[in-house]
Order: C-alpha cells, then structure tokens, then sequence
C-alpha cells in the first residue's frame, strides 16, 4: 500500500480494511484481562446466558476491527491523531471463530478552518460477521495537509 | 462489595472504580497486538514525534478503564449489556507508569417505556492521571429491575 495524504481521500470513497478472525482462546485471554464479566470469561457461565455462549468484549470487538484499519489507511499515513469516537455501537455479538470484515467509509472531508495545514475527517467504520453488522463508530480524525 | 441491582444506582451519584497503573511493556504489547501504529510500538519513532515518547492506543486506555468499573459496578450486578458508547474522548495521552483513576457518575436513570422488567441507565466515564483528564465516555446500558 503507498502512502495515504490527506488528499488522497475522496468522500464517499470506502475503503476495504480486509478480514481478521477471532478465536475462542482470544476472547477468553482479552475478557480475563481487560473485560472480567462471565460473558467474556466463563464457559459455562456464558452457555447459560441469554447469549448462550461465549462473545467477545465490545473492547475486544474494536480492538480487533483496528489492526485491519491501521494497514489499510492510518499506518503510512499523514493522520495525526483522533480527535474522538462517537455512536459505537455493537448491534450482534462476536462468537469464537467468527471472521469479521472491515470497511472505513469518508463520510466527510473538510479542511481545518483554524489551521490551513491540517484537514479533518469523519469515518464511518463498519465490521460485518456474514450479513451481520457487529460494529459501527464514527471516528473524526486530523490530518496533516 | 455487594451486588448492585437497578434500584441501588441513584442518579448523580459518582462511583469511584479505583486506580490502574500501566507499564511500558503493556503499552507496547496492546499496540504490537491491537494498534501497530509507531507511537504506540516504535520507542525510537514515538520520541521524534509532537508526543514526544510512546503513548497508549485509545482502545488501551479504554480497556484499561474497565476493570476497574466491572469489579466495582458491572460485575456483580443486574447489568443485562450496553447498547452502546458515545462521546469517546482522549483528551491528554496515557504514558508508560502512568496510574489511572476511573470513576462513573450516573448521569440518567429511567425505567424502560417498552418493558416494565428493564431499567436503562446513562452513565459517565471517565480517567485522570493526576489532574489531566485522559479518557472520558458515555455508556448507554440496559439493567434488570
């Protein structure tokens, strides 16, 4: 992948992230660590929830939707840092094995009105399991320009 | 701590979660796994950046938060999920050896419109390392009652 500029960005462009899966053993290791509810961490626990199983953390979930974004678009890039996530939003859960599906779209492109050298972006992330939206935030982010 | 049911939360009330102080060692390994972006893995390309030194993802800080909210709020509690984080905010960066302290201050309290068996709480997150703000969210959960 070449280098991203903040001109290279179109609104409405959508970007396709790739795929990442996760496993069962990386559900539990992440909800032991960082999220310690049953739902994330016990088996059985879990089988007898509503859920009828394990699912991922929602902070699992967004964690495993960035590595697919950071080698699509932010990693050789001019971004130079969020400015905030908003309406993040876990509509279905993620199920050990599950393979999720990473798109960013440009839903707004502006250039900064107090700095003529930077530009600021409003991205649309979504993550899909098959036909199921399992993710969506908003990111607005600065850019070098 | 005892268990928390929906009637036990009072609006306004503030919930202190306790402190989390992260190494340099977990700053690089949540950003090696989960956000490969130099200012979170490359010490070296961190220090000639404007942050000056390696910082936190923000889905780190994030996790790093929750912990301590689950062991004191959500864990042992009649918490039946989120539906959903807005206003994720990372206004100061987390630094290797920083300590968080996390508190929850429930922002609104109502019982459910559709179902009499559920309550939906607004609550408000937030992180400081000494008096810097370093994270702040809003999580939308649903409740027992």
């Amino acid at each position: 992948m070449s280098h991203r500029t903040f001109a290279d960005l179109t609104e409405g462009a959508v970007v396709d992230c790739g795929t990442r899966t996760v496993t069962r053993e990386e559900i539990l290791a992440f909800g032991r660590e960082h999220d310690p509810l049953a739902i994330h961490t016990d088996p059985e626990a879990a089988a007898a929830s509503p859920f009828g199983g394990l699912i991922a953390s929602g902070i699992h979930t967004f964690a495993l939707t960035q590595p697919p974004v950071v080698e699509r678009l932010y990693g050789d890039s001019d971004i130079i840092a969020s400015r905030g996530i908003d309406d993040l939003r876990f509509p279905a859960p993620v199920r050990p094995g599950d393979t999720l599906h990473v798109t960013v779209e440009i839903e707004d492109k502006r250039n900064s009105s107090s700095d003529p050298g930077r530009g600021h972006l409003t991205t649309h992330r979504r993550a899909t399991v098959e036909d199921d939206l399992v993710l969506s935030l908003r990111n607005r982010t600065v850019w070098r320009r």
